[in-house]
């Protein structure tokens, strides 16, 4: 520990050496950090050594290493039994396991307890994707926003940074309501894919056209949260729900001559249908959020 | 008609001014060329004369006089109702009617046979759109190439063209493809901001972040397109099938935690589970498109 470069670097433990975790902590220690490495599985944590970590034998003395953890295990309940019995109080804890808003709050109240200040992650990339700023990947932060502040430019080494709120839930629920959009954006793909697979149609020549529609129309979001914010579901409707839901015969009976299961389109038609019927035709589709609440005296 | 720079403009027939055929044959009207007009209901069509349209008594008459005629009705129905009885030999016939391929087919066939040329379009624009090239509206375009070159010019008044092929059902197709591949991620945008709708999280914060992760994840379809090309599911695959699956219980625990239904992920999700339980783990998406596929010894 000669070398000031390296002095200067806030050292740190990475707990869980999978693919993610493994990426992360190499991203540090490109970037002259003191990584303290664990893993359940030891000889996964090797390869690290090689690169200058220090592999700890157990949790505790992993997290007995340096004040900041950053915690990257399989799921919410890995957390608690590797943390098990580590000293927490006065640990940064960040959570960058993949997990619900309900288990971020949950971990955060448990870490609390323990004297701990927590700060839970969601990863919006890939492995390949971290330590490549260029890759465009991020990570949104919520929880303590003293840690975050603190430990701001260290948690910035491996990739982005979105800090969305001291509710350490937020973190997980931006992270999953992305994933679930682009789940349907995806289902959507597989449903224009399969609608041209029978005919004499390159996948190569329709994909630019699928790419370049889907950015083109991706903006009609600020449309819906505009009139989310406003109440007024009528507001700046260019197409309507009545208009919209004719439309939508086409597709159906287009999915028929194609004999292309309507599995991925039905249900959101459905929905579509159950707001048109109650009235609203002269909406576009910001009221179907409303019918997917299931919260009790919710429409 | 003593006027050079309109009689060097291509005079053209627009059958139906509902909304988008008022929007084309104002375009058409702006840019000098002579436009003869017919709707059912005539009523709609006279705000057109005082933009210097000529309105035809029956769609007969308006078909009789120009050789080229864009028909855009309601549906195929009113299609084949409107030109019974109409003089079709020696004519251009570009029907910009929505409909679907089958459709875009036998009218392509019905129109031969009474010795038209024949191009069928589908327009990838709202009305607001037509007309305004910096919009990015275009047509899909199949059917007659010959048709399509001597008129391309004409064609590109209201919209930019994209000619997708002789087969005159693959404007229809590209068209619903498109479409569908919307539907899809608006059912996803739908999800996710039902998922945030309980916060404290203004819509407007997070529109931005939801538009730019779709606008990043779309290009993905280029890897669908590529794995399809060589039949190679597996290729270039970072986030396996395998993986996805159980990243699906997260987003499915995530909706039951914050009470919003779930009927908007299930159906692509059954087929990632469905696909996994074939073995293929080890693909990523692409092979969900053979799942949807009903055709007779289709997987």
């Amino acid at each position: 520990m000669t070398d000031n470069a390296v002095v200067s670097r806030t050292p740190l433990t990475v707990l869980g050496t999978g693919d993610m975790g493994t990426a992360l902590a190499r991203a540090w220690l490109a970037a002259g950090h003191p990584v303290t490495v664990w893993n359940r599985t030891a000889s996964r944590a090797e390869p690290l050594a090689a690169e200058g970590a220090t592999v700890a034998r157990t949790a505790a003395q992993a997290v007995a290493a340096n004040r900041l953890v950053v915690v990257c295990l399989l799921d919410d309940a890995s957390v608690g039994e590797a943390l098990d019995g580590a000293a927490l109080a006065g640990r940064d804890l960040v959570n960058l396991t993949t997990g619900t808003p309900g288990e971020g709050r949950s971990r955060a109240a448990w870490a609390e307890a323990r004297g701990a200040r927590f700060l839970d992650g969601g990863i919006m990339a890939v492995p390949p994707m971290i330590g490549a700023p260029e890759s465009g990947g991020y990570v949104f932060y919520s929880g303590s926003p003293e840690l975050f502040e603190e430990h701001r430019d260290t948690l910035a080494v491996p990739a982005g940074t979105r800090y969305v709120g001291a509710d350490p839930g937020f973190a997980a629920l931006h992270d999953v309501a992305l994933l679930s959009a682009m789940s349907g954006m995806f289902a959507g793909v597989t449903h224009a894919f399969a609608l041209i697979r029978p005919e004499d149609i390159a996948p190569k020549d329709f994909a630019p056209l699928l790419v370049d529609w889907l950015t083109a129309m991706a903006p009609a979001v600020h449309q819906t949260a505009d009139q989310l914010q406003s109440g007024d579901y009528t507001r700046n409707v260019v197409s309507n729900l009545a208009m919209q839901v004719a439309g939508n015969a086409t597709l159906l009976r287009t999915a028929g001559e194609q004999r292309v299961s309507p599995d991925l389109l039905t249900p959101y038609m459905a929905l579509m249908e159950r707001r048109l019927a109650q009235g609203r035709g002269d909406e576009d589709g910001t009221g179907i959020i409303e019918l997917l609440d299931l919260r009790a005296g919710a429409s």
